[in-house]
C-alpha cells in the first residue's frame, strides 16, 4: 500500500511531536513514524519521568512508585490523542528509506514532499562497560522502578547522572556517583554546583570525583566497577550515562545526506544536503536538550510552512538541573568569561516573600560586565526552573543594570532577589 | 539636642526603608524617623502579612494564627537590624518640620541636607461609614487575628478586599464582599478575575456586586450595613477598604512644597518644589503599590548620590493579586486596548510539567497586536507572581511573537505555557 503526505516525520519524541503538530495546524498532511513508543527520551524515559517523581517527593507524595505504569499509559494516550486530534497519522514500526521521498514501514510505503528526521539518540556502551539492560543499565531501565535496588552506582556525574542520583537517594537507595572530572555537573560554576552536591551528600550519596570508571561487569548478581586508580566498587545496579549514539534511520545511505561524527549535518535552517530533508533534535548534534528539540520542531515547521528562516538563540540558552534544589539560569557563567566581570548574590531567605514562606535555601547570582551589561542570571532553589522563563530574551537584548533598576519586579516575590543581586554586584 | 545628617527620611515603610539603605550604602549619613512601627502598610499591616498567612495555608500549615505576634517581633527585629547594620540612626516619634532643613522629633532637632518624605497613607472613614477600630475596622485590625469573627463584611472588592476575603474564607469565616462596581478587581479583564471570583464562591464567600454601601454602624455588638438598594446586611465585623488618606507630616506648611488633592506634588525625579525635599511611595500618589515604593526608594537615593535621573517604567508595571490562585502579569489587558489585538491562551495542566506536577488550575493569557508585538502577558495560578519577574522588560523592549519563538524556555516547565499561548494567539 502507498500513501502520500505533505510531510513524513521520523520519530515521535519532542522534536517530532512539535514539528508534526505545528505542521498539521498549518494545514499540512503529516505522517509520524515511531519505531518504539511515543514520547522519546525526554517525555518517556528520562527528563519528564524524573521530574514527575521528584515533584511527587516535593509534595510528600510517595505513591508514585506503584502508579508509574498507569501514568505511562496516561502519558501515552495524551501524546497519541494530541497528535490524532490534529489529524496526524501515526505509524508504528522501524521501517527504512526507499529513496529520498519514500519510507517503508510495515506493509506501507509512505511518500512525502518533505521529510523530517527526528530519531534522537540512545545510551550506548563504551568498550569495557557493556550495558546489559539488567544490572548494567541505562536511564530506560532506571526509570522503571518496579524493583528498587539497595545500592546503585551511577557512572557519570553529568545532569542525567545527578538527577538520577537525587531520585534514587530520595528513594532511600545507597547511591555512589563516579565522575572522571574534578567536579560534578561540568560546565557549571562551583558555587552553583555546591548546594546540589551538598544536598546529595546530606542524602548519603557517595561522590567519587576526579577518577573515571575503567571497566564494569556482573559477578554473582552484583555489578563490579574498577576505577582508573585501581579501586573496585560494587553495587546491585550500575546506571551508565557516559555515551549516547544516534538513531540513524535505516536506508539513510540511499539519500544524499551527510553523517559526520555520528551526527546528521544540517544547515542554519536545519536542512540536510537534500533540501527537502531536515534533521532536528538530538540527531543533528547541535545541543541535546529537550527545549532545543521543541524549538527546532516548531521552527522547522514554520520554515516548511512559511519559509520563515530558523532563528533559535542558542547563545542565551536557558538551562536547568532538576534536583532538589533545582539550578536554573540563562546567559554566561563565570567559567566561560575571559573579560573582567562582577558578580552579585542575593538569598531568597532575605526577600520579604522568602520570610513569609519560611524559605531557607536558594539564591540568585547575577554576572555583569564592566559596562554593567547583564551577562548571566543564575539561581539555585526550589522551583527556580520556572523563574528564568524568557530571561534569555533579556540577555539577548543586552539588558543593563539600569534596566533592571527601572523595570519593576512584583513585591513581595522571591524574584525580588534578582534586583537585590544586581544591586549587590 | 541637635544632630546633623546628610539625609533625613520620614517614614519607615518600604519607600523609606529602601531609600535609607541605598543612601547609607552609598556613603551618606541617614536618620530615619518613624512615628509608629517600622515596616509600614506593606510589610506590617497589609500585603506581607496577608501573603504570609495565605502562604502558610498553601503548605497546609495552620499554626500561623497563634504565632503572628512572634512573627511580628521577628519582622520588627529584622527590619531594625538591617537598618542599624547599614549605620542608619532610627528615631521613633511623630515630630514635625521646623523649617525645610530641620525636623524635630522628641527632644532632638535633626538637620539634613536632603529630606525624603515617605510617610505613606492610611485607611480613612467615609462620611457615613465611620471606622471605630473595633467592629468597623481597617486592614490594621483585620490582620491582628487574635479573635476570629464568625462573619465579616468587606466593603470594597478591590485587591485589598479580595485578598482579605481569601484570607478570612480560608479561616472559615463567613465573608460577604460588597462592591459598588459590576465586577470585583476593577481594572482587570473578566477572564482573569473569573477564577478568583470562582475560588471565593467555592469557599462560600457571598459576593454582592453593582451596589455600594451607603451607611454602616454598630448595634448590639453587630455591624449593620445599609446598601444603596435599601437592603441591610449585618456581621460581626466590617472591614473598610474604600478610602486612604495621606499621612502629611506635621509642619509641612513651613516648607514651600505643594500638596494637591491630598498628594505631595513631585517632579520626574520625585523632588518637590523644594529641590532638596523629595516625596516617595504612596504619599506622592503616583501609584500606591509596594514595588513602586521600593523602586522610588532606590532611585531617589541614586539621584541624591549620583545625580542619576529617576527612571521607572510605570507603563509596563507588573501587578499581582495574592489570592489562591494568584493572578499576575505585565503590560496591557484587553479592557485598556482600543486598537485591534489578538489573544492566546494556554493552560498549565496542558504543559508536560503541569502533568508531572498534577497541576489542575491556571493559565497564561498573551495579548498581541496586529504586528505581533506582545502587549501583555497575564497568568492565573499557584505561584504565578514569581513567573512574571522581569517580563516587564520584554514589554518595554517591544518584544515580538518571533522573539518568543526564538528565545528558549526551559523544558519541562510550566512557563512553557507562555510559548504555547503565543502560538495559540
Amino acid at each position: 500500500m502507498e500513501k502520500r503526505y505533505d510531510v513524513l516525520v521520523l520519530g515521535g519524541g519532542l522534536a517530532g511531536y512539535y514539528s508534526s503538530i505545528t505542521l498539521a495546524r498549518g494545514g499540512k498532511s503529516v505522517a509520524l513514524i515511531e519505531k518504539e513508543s511515543l514520547g522519546g527520551t525526554a517525555l518517556r524515559w528520562g527528563a519528564l519521568p524524573v521530574k514527575k517523581i521528584l515533584d511527587s517527593f516535593k509534595k510528600g507524595d510517595e505513591k508514585f512508585l506503584s502508579t508509574w505504569d498507569r501514568d505511562l499509559e496516561v502519558l501515552d494516550n495524551r501524546i497519541k490523542n494530541n497528535l490524532i486530534n490534529e489529524g496526524i497519522d501515526i505509524y508504528f514500526g522501524e521501517g527504512e528509506f526507499i529513496d529520498s521521498q519514500s519510507y517503508n514501514v510495515g506493509n506501507t510505503i509512505l511518500e512525502g514532499d518533505y521529510i523530517i528526521i527526528a530519531t534522537g539518540t540512545e545510551s550506548a556502551s563504551i568498550r569495557e562497560i557493556p550495558i546489559d539492560g539488567n544490572r548494567i543499565i541505562t536511564h530506560k531501565e532506571a526509570i522503571d522502578l518496579s524493583v528498587i535496588p539497595k545500592t546503585m552506582i551511577i557512572l557519570g556525574g553529568n545532569v542525567e547522572g545527578v538527577e538520577f542520583a537525587a531520585l534514587y537517594a530520595e528513594l532511600g537507595v545507597s547511591v555512589t556517583i563516579v565522575e572522571k572530572e574534578d567536579s560534578l555537573l561540568l560546565g557549571n560554576d562551583e558555587d552553583l554546583v555546591f548546594p546540589i552536591e551538598n544536598y546529595l551528600k546530606n542524602k548519603g550519596v557517595n561522590i567519587i570525583k576526579g577518577v573515571g570508571a575503567e571497566k564494569a561487569w556482573t559477578e554473582k548478581e552484583r555489578v563490579k566497577v574498577i576505577l582508573e586508580d585501581g579501586r573496585t566498587i560494587e553495587g546491585d545496579k550500575a546506571l551508565v550515562t557516559l555515551l549516547r549514539k544516534p538513531n540513524i534511520p535505516r536506508g539513510v545511505e540511499r539519500l544524499n545526506i551527510i553523517v559526520k561524527e555520528d551526527k546528521i549535518v544540517v544547515d542554519e535552517n536545519l536542512a540536510t544536503n537534500e533540501s527537502h530533508v531536515f534533521a532536528i533534535g538530538d540527531i543533528n548534534g547541535i545541543m541535546g536538550m529537550g527545549h532545543i528539540a521543541i524549538y527546532q520542531g516548531i521552527q522547522v515547521a514554520d520554515y516548511i510552512l512559511h519559509n520563515t528562516p530558523v532563528d533559535i538563540k542558542y547563545e542565551e540558552l536557558p538551562r536547568a538541573i532538576f534536583t532538589l534544589p533545582e539550578m536554573a539560569g540563562v546567559g554566561k557563567q563565570e567559567w566561560e568569561l575571559t573579560l573582567p566581570y562582577k558578580v552579585g548574590y542575593s538569598y531568597f531567605k532575605d526577600t520579604w516573600r522568602g520570610w513569609a514562606k519560611d524559605i531557607e535555601e536558594g539564591f540568585v547570582k547575577v554576572i555583569i560586565d564592566q559596562e554593567e551589561k547583564i551577562l548571566g542570571i543564575w539561581m539555585v532553589g526550589e522551583n527556580v526552573s520556572e523563574y528564568v522563563s524568557l530571561l534569555s530574551i533579556l540577555i539577548h537584548n543586552k539588558v543593563m543594570v539600569k534596566d533592571i533598576k527601572s523595570n519593576l519586579i512584583i513585591h513581595p516575590s522571591l524574584t525580588e532577589a534578582i534586583l537585590e543581586a544586581v544591586l549587590n554586584a
